[in-house]
């Protein structure tokens, strides 16, 4: 049986870091439906303590959504967990993030703690989120370039005062998938209690590896993804919700499984993107408006006989309408002729091949050869355009 | 002593297959150029029997290049490779690039061969390439879902005819890294003669997995990559160089190494996305605009602190500027004053904080405050700014 792994969508928390990429309460409220809609089984929705604004984001959605648990970010601090905790009253299901960095980096040059105040605030912390809310979620930030060791006592004495979650974040992208992998499996045979704790998965791309690395961490027995739509969030962003749950959908025999209803993520990607005022790349994985177009000959050719030839995710799985054969200078004899033949033109092999010769001259000089262009070329040869 | 990975940019040849990104002869020469100043060790030119335009464009590349190895594709076609050959006459280190499918989905739906007449061809095609250049590179279409088994048969016979690079592509995006790393040891455990080539990894992003998978190849013995600027090309694009490069320079455990000189990694990065009307998005790695942002205040106030806390690459490893800190909702005290102080304003303990949340509801309204918000809110509180 496939086991069930958690999407936990931060496109309203740290997706909305990205500089000037802002929402108000209504726009993040917009999203917070399609997130519901699409099946993610948390919502991060803001960090209350951070502005007046936020704290209200966090309020309405914890009263307008009901079928996903609504988080809210906060310090290892006393009055964060307070504000968060208020933020989320009413919720279905709230839950509060709490935690704080546990590399030397943060520990020593951030924080100016030493190891054993980071232990004394980690129980802390959670220990007063418990006090609020069931579901609470500890983080170590900078988990990635914290020693295997140290992060090993820290996650114990979360889960020992109580933590349900336990996030494990590559805070800066740097972690290669292997190295992340093997941290998540230190903790699983390492931490006493873990059993009793989710293990979470949070990934940013600063090195292009956050699919990868989150996908090495489920692997290794984590049980929850942290994501966005789009991958957005701070610098290069953080994993992209899309890219984890279709590499898990279209690899069975890593049998996991999530919530997601993937119909729904072209859709949702749009939204995001044009609510938040942040384009998606043309080539952008899964969501991307080329993502399913071939234009190389080679490739039409062979879309053509059969799509799998080179596709692996049917465009509707995704919610985009078809995939595309584009016609350009790269396009085969085969490509022009199944486009002539939808647009009702059969031309001998003579004709093709004459046809196909001033197709590439076209080509060559104005890039994409659209309908109306093919029907003046076969125009010229007086072929009937029906 | 670390080992040397090639650089094969094949932005001029895959990269170029997006739709509607067709380059003139003249363009293709300015990014050539580009590339050749990079670092890279060759560049894939174009696909010569495709259209008369690209095979111009390699011919000039073929004169005007001189520091990289100028390459060719071509299908496994008499024709084919003799026009690649003859787009290529003059070239310092000329290379032609010839394979065909070797997938069962491509053997059977596509080429309605035998796996028996893919080992011909693949003999043939090599045999014919060598007797026109020395530096021939093999390719097995959709080696990514080819069985290791047949895959090595075939690589077999492609190096004992003399090809000096095997490329191995995940055509489809298909693989996961493991998965691809197996694959490529699985070649040097067993085809016999495999010292006497390079292994080539050639992966495709559409389930995001293209940089780890490029990772895992090297790190299990392939000696080239094949990568874009940018990650462009066809679908969801190709391996970015950019991320590549920053993985293996940022990782020296995994001791290996490129030519690749990375303060032009930006600068190569706009140049292209200008030259071919392709937008890199906000959070693309390594070269988006974002990618050295910081705007929530834990962020700000660690990277004020030591920028070290939340940068692993020094942006002007890359040809960036600077980093930057953005004033939003999200910006903590920290930043506030980091940047007033930038703008000689020196406020006391209860100014600052009377300036903050005045700050927070200015940012809730207009998401990115700038200096001269800054100076307008400061002015209310009569300070003089300097």
């Amino acid at each position: 049986m496939a086991r069930r792994i958690a999407i936990f969508d931060t496109t309203l928390r740290d997706g909305e870091q990205v500089p000037g990429c802002g929402l108000s309460k209504n726009e993040k409220l917009k999203i917070a439906k399609e997130l519901e809609a699409l099946g993610v089984d948390v919502i991060e929705s803001g960090f209350p303590i951070s502005s007046p604004g936020d704290f209200e984001s966090v309020r309405l959605l914890s009263k307008e959504i009901k079928n996903s648990s609504i988080c809210a970010l906060s310090r290892a601090v006393k009055n964060d967990i307070e504000t968060a905790a208020r933020a989320l009253e009413g919720a279905v299901r709230p839950r509060i993030h709490t935690g704080l960095g546990t590399s030397d980096q943060h520990v020593f040059t951030k924080l100016n703690f030493t190891r054993e105040q980071v232990l004394e605030k980690a129980h802390e912390c959670v220990t007063h989120a418990r006090s609020f809310v069931d579901e609470v979620e500890f983080y170590a930030e900078d988990a990635g370039r914290t020693s295997n060791e140290f992060l090993a006592q820290v996650i114990e004495v979360a889960v020992a005062a109580g933590a349900k979650v336990v996030n494990i974040p590559d805070t800066t992208g740097f972690c290669l998938p292997e190295e992340y992998g093997a941290k998540i499996k230190y903790l699983i045979d390492n931490v006493k209690g873990i059993e009793n704790a989710v293990i979470s998965a949070h990934c940013h791309n600063d090195l292009g590896l956050a699919t990868a690395n989150s996908i090495a961490a489920i692997k290794n027995g984590a049980g929850q993804i942290e994501c966005t739509i789009n991958g957005i969030g701070e610098r290069a962003g953080n994993t992209s919700l899309e890219e984890v749950v279709m590499v898990i959908k279209k690899h069975p025999e890593l049998a996991l499984e999530t919530g997601i209803n993937t119909q729904l993520l072209f859709p949702i990607s749009q939204m995001v993107s044009q609510t938040m005022c942040m384009p998606v790349q043309a080539n952008k994985a899964v969501v991307g408006s080329n993502a399913f177009s071939h234009s190389s000959g080679i490739h039409q050719d062979g879309v053509i006989k059969n799509r799998d030839n080179y596709e692996i995710i049917d465009p509707y799985e995704v919610g985009v309408n078809k995939s595309s054969i584009i016609l350009t200078a790269r396009s085969g004899r085969a490509a022009l002729n199944f486009r002539l033949i939808e647009l009702g033109v059969h031309l001998g092999k003579e004709e093709l091949e004459e046809t196909y010769q001033e197709f590439l001259e076209m080509a060559d000089r104005i890039n994409v050869v659209e309908d109306k262009d093919l029907k003046y070329l076969v125009k010229n040869h007086e072929v009937i355009v029906k």
